[in-house]
């Protein structure tokens, strides 16, 4: 194996896959990255793999001769993002599994491992397959992924659900205590979907493909193909595969109420300001924001009592229909569903202090973050 | 009490005194911030005190009524920080320690501790007085707080040893492994010390220090009163006061070589890159890289050797007096006084392999660092 490329793309490429190569690999091979190279078609593939995630890309470099090699992720790539960007060169020894990298700045060896022993990332033979436009995969994933639980004994809750109709794509994601539901319509005119069951894909994956795409933005449809057990998707030069999370997904839907008895709509970026400053209040207590609704004064009040240490009282601005009500929340669930919420104002709408309230922006994507309340004494 | 000034204010005085309160302190008051307020000067102060290091900070606001209270460092900085830059008035409460803070955003009441358990800040009896420029002293700083120890079983080893001449100050700083000495010279014709003895001041304070003068670049210079156990800097509106620490200062002066039978001068940016990549490969092994000196071709080489992982050898243009030698050192002490080195070449001083080399930095402040080599095989 012999090429040369600027140092930028190979440290831009190799940095992408080394976020799929495990700090404590299962094996020493799956430390290392995959650096593949072909005459045939002068380009350069990278992969990491941790078992259940993958990543490859690839990338034009002169390639004088072919051959594949793994190479130790965080050595490597270490070095080359501290050379300056010029031109690198790489080759592998005759007798060896060794690199030479070279360029103005000097000269480094390193040894790797056989491509061999690297397994192949998994096959998708299904033909099931979803497109949906990069912004629109965008959309769903940021408006979801914050929702997903971060307790690995969870499940199928550490994923995001996803379930196709004829022309939209839902995102959803839970961890039990608040719930984000996303509808992506696809406006391209091309046929959505053929997806014919509903999977979750482990947020682990999701999280790079949000990565990929912020880095890359781009106007070509992601293609994403699907089997029982193994997830792709296909940026074109990128390629994320993972493994699918197991069970039944939540029956969420049922959990939104259909109607709401009162709606307030807030201006977000306030309404995130006041909740920061009270929630540094509530986190000496129990998190637990009282919010009142005060139709005549079209505000809504803000409170946190903490017993010993203070208290706190903010009110905003609001255009309310319904009745009066005073209801508690979690002020991180609240804090956190704003910052996905897209738009400049948002609306709030509850039936009662003890049944679920919804979040939704308005105008933009069509997010649905249902929160639960928390019971207040007297 | 009650004042009222700009969020901005309180917020940086507030966090200025903050980073003196400890973490776990040994009684409640301790982890609060001492807020005096006086109508005859209008103006507000601010303490914070960890009984080894205390800050003290002043600025002017509109006092209504004297007072003082201590209030929790953290809760109260926390919240202030988050309020936006308008006026915010502060008020006590007539019957309890509790204050008031409202602002256009809203209103939190916070409970203190009574102003009158705060213990007072040491008192410095003695006259012996140092003046210093700010900007010296920001250089005596900077050239010597890397090079402290970080063992706090290490005592004397982790402050900054200060001692005067008649025109000068010296600070000097060593681990065990490495030595750096600054000698910055008062050039503004005012005297500068009367200081009879040598002190060794905690890392700690000094720190301190050195962030508020960057915060507050000063033309003034900064008083320094000395007595056998404390040290008070006085920068005008803030004061840092400090116990010393006890024990005798290594006699460091007998440590560094009169006369060097080699000389390099070397590009100080480019040698740091070269190290920071060759320090990646040296991380896999001892910390260790080797220098070749190479007097002909006019070139340093760096190399590191890690068996088994690979190996790197960088070379760089260097004006050589002297024969050539091979000499190893442990990367992270040449890379730290790297950095603190002000000057954009640098030269390196050395007689043999076992024997201390120095790094100067090449014009502006006068830096000596004094690094050991560590023995390499054959």
């Amino acid at each position: 194996m012999r090429f040369s490329c600027p140092q930028a793309d190979f440290n831009t490429h190799f940095s992408l896959v080394s976020r799929a190569v495990p700090s404590r690999p299962s094996k020493p091979v799956l430390g290392n990255v995959l650096v593949k190279a072909s005459t045939d078609t002068q380009q350069v593939t990278l992969i990491g793999f941790d078992e259940t995630l993958g990543i490859q890309t690839s990338f034009l470099a002169q390639v004088d001769q072919s051959g594949a090699l793994t190479l130790p992720a965080k050595l490597l790539g270490d070095i080359v993002s501290r050379l300056p960007n010029e031109d690198i060169d790489i080759s592998e020894d005759d007798d060896e599994p060794v690199i030479t990298l070279s360029c103005s700045a000097g000269r480094y060896q390193v040894r790797g491992l056989s491509a061999e022993d690297y397994p192949n990332l998994p096959e998708v033979e299904s033909t099931e397959t979803v497109k949906i436009s990069a912004d629109a995969l965008l959309e769903g994933l940021r408006g979801a992924l914050f929702a997903i639980s971060s307790d690995e004994t969870k499940q199928v809750l550490t994923g995001v659900h996803l379930r196709a109709d004829e022309d939209s794509l839902e995102f959803a994601a839970t961890d039990g205590h608040r719930l984000s539901v996303v509808t992506t319509v696809e406006d391209s005119g091309s046929p959505v979907t053929n997806l014919r069951s509903s999977v979750t894909i482990p947020g682990k994956a999701l999280r790079e493909l949000e990565r990929i795409l912020q880095i890359y933005p781009s106007s070509e449809p992601v293609a994403f193909y699907l089997d029982d057990t193994q997830a792709v998707f296909d940026l074109g030069q990128q390629r994320i595969t993972t493994r699918l999370l197991e069970g039944q997904y939540p029956n969420y839907r049922q959990l939104i109420p259909s109607q709401f008895e009162r709606q307030l709509t807030l201006d977000r970026k306030q309404f995130t300001a006041s909740l920061e400053r009270i929630a540094v209040m509530a986190d000496q207590r129990n998190n637990i924001v009282k919010l009142s609704i005060n139709n005549e004064a079209s505000s809504l009040s803000l409170s946190v009592e903490a017993q010993e240490v203070g208290n706190g009282l903010e009110t905003l601005p609001a255009q309310i229909t319904g009745a009066d009500l005073e209801i508690a929340f979690n002020v991180r669930y609240l804090l956190e569903g704003l910052k996905a919420l897209p738009s400049s104002e948002i609306q709030i709408q509850c039936n009662t202090a003890t049944s679920p309230s919804v979040l939704t922006p308005l105008g933009g994507t069509k997010i649905t973050y249902l929160v639960m309340p928390v019971q207040i004494r007297g």
